[in-house]
């Protein structure tokens, strides 16, 4: 990495600019580094994820779930910035900020096995660049185009390089029926620029339905021939699926009675603090991009989480 | 059955009414009278739905899809009635009356073990009520609302009884990534009447987003609990899926590269034929709902189409 604000990852280019390999290593630190083994290192560098099925137990889900609805039902809400709603409806879709908003899950984004798991990933101390609940409700939680969060986070937040890790606590059991996460293995090797100009204050409504910063359908189609397919982590409420910064995902709407519902910390390499936007006017507000608080992220005091 | 044209299953209505139990027999037809053994047809009858696993060969397969090509590479197509598009696109989702435009399908849906199936579910003679071809292309393929048939049927076309049977034979894999059809396996014993008057040449949209005749989201719920989850037969190119007019289907966006393409016919019983429509001021158009020709259907001449 050579550290000058060069744009190393250009996208919304008037013309379709075709993908190219990815600059940055995928794991930075060895197995010796953290709690995850030799084989777990190997998985999220082959596949750009790594699902830990039912990690945290049913009393944990239960305190979790809990302040989830805490949150939610939350009069205040949806008249502030960092609620975001369902399309053409006032269904909350996503509470951003949360390890800001609430005692449980700042401890929850530094539980000593998530914590020290990202900074094993990303070789440094990490801080949280963004988190987020999503209640993506029975019968109207909508889908979600297929995307890179980086390609957004780089392009609209000025983050320089792929060196970030989204880690998902799912709070609900994940089936084909409720929109479970989908993604692409291997894709996060390549990045894909994609097409079009973005609109001023893009995330207003890229959060309810991204239109901007999708790959065109032929990249799409080729990846998912060379992965071998899509595919979709189901499992119970407590699994834990860590994914980098850069593989394509994506999902679909939910059909079932069962919301889908999560908690997501994207953790950030101190080395990799936001700069100037390198594809946007004005870098997105705080709830979506942290860049005042970048300093290292220290676990919780105790181990009682889990 | 009564022949009278009383409406015995009112929907549309101006606020909800609970659901209630079906009035007409699912079966009606015994193991002696048809193709289909004991345990399918117990099955059928309970569940709503019978799938055959890879009924048709790679043969068969590559042939329906030849026919479907040469039918979607017309030119004309989407200037004439009985075509429809993807929503906000010009991409074709449907072509009906396919046994009136194509040989193949028209000796399709006279296949001796579809049609004799088709008699023995419902008890005497059947004709074509409907057909189409859905083509839902990759990543394009939009969704499509929980809903019955019959309810559309019936309202709608005038249908008077639940006495007809969807055949769709499946032209693709059907993956949990394509957006296969989803089922409530048992909904089909209860009938769900709508909320809300049916829209002046309704099918124009409905056929591309369906927002009328949509059961409401608590019923739902209670038919997808009492059903102990939905379910999405799944399989390789040449399934065939027998499903009752009545059980609540949906299915979900394409997410995927490959189409989920099928060719579909119902079967109604000449017992059936559609009156005067219950809840809509005129009838829908002859390539949504047979009107003028219900006699009979012959079995094609020769067996050679399996």
């Amino acid at each position: 990495m050579v550290d000058t604000n060069r744009d190393l990852y250009p996208s919304r280019t008037l013309h379709r600019v075709p993908m190219f390999d990815r600059l940055d290593p995928v794991v930075h630190g060895g197995a010796g580094d953290g709690p995850l083994d030799r084989e777990q290192l190997h998985r999220y560098e082959r596949d750009g994820f790594l699902f830990l099925p039912s990690f945290f137990g049913a009393d944990a889900v239960e305190h979790f779930r809990g302040e989830l609805q805490r949150l939610m039902s939350n009069p205040a809400l949806g008249m502030e910035d960092g609620v975001i709603t369902e399309p053409g409806s006032q269904e909350i879709r996503s509470v951003f900020a949360v390890h800001k908003r609430s005692r449980v899950f700042n401890h929850l984004c530094r539980h000593p096995f998530l914590l020290t798991a990202a900074r094993q990933i990303l070789g440094s101390d990490v801080y949280v660049h963004q988190s987020r609940i999503n209640y993506k409700p029975g019968f109207e939680g909508k889908g979600f185009n297929w995307h890179s969060d980086f390609e957004t986070w780089h392009t609209e937040d000025g983050m320089p390089y792929m060196r970030a890790v989204s880690c998902s606590i799912i709070l609900t059991p994940n089936t084909e029926f409720n929109g479970p996460l989908m993604l692409i293995p291997g894709s996060h090797r390549h990045f894909v620029p994609c097409v079009g100009e973005t609109p001023e204050d893009n995330y207003r409504t890229s959060l309810q339905k991204q239109d901007t910063g999708v790959p065109d359908r032929e990249t799409l189609t080729k990846l998912v021939r060379q992965a071998g397919g899509i595919q979709a982590p189901k499992g119970e409420p407590g699994s834990v699926l860590f994914f980098d910064c850069n593989v394509l995902h994506g999902s679909n709407a939910n059909m079932s009675p069962v919301p889908r519902s999560n908690v997501f910390f994207v953790y950030n390499s101190v080395a990799n603090a936001p700069r100037r936007p390198y594809g946007a006017s004005k870098p997105r507000p705080s709830f979506l991009s942290e860049r005042s608080d970048v300093r290292p992220l220290a676990e919780a005091g105790t181990s009682e989480d889990r």
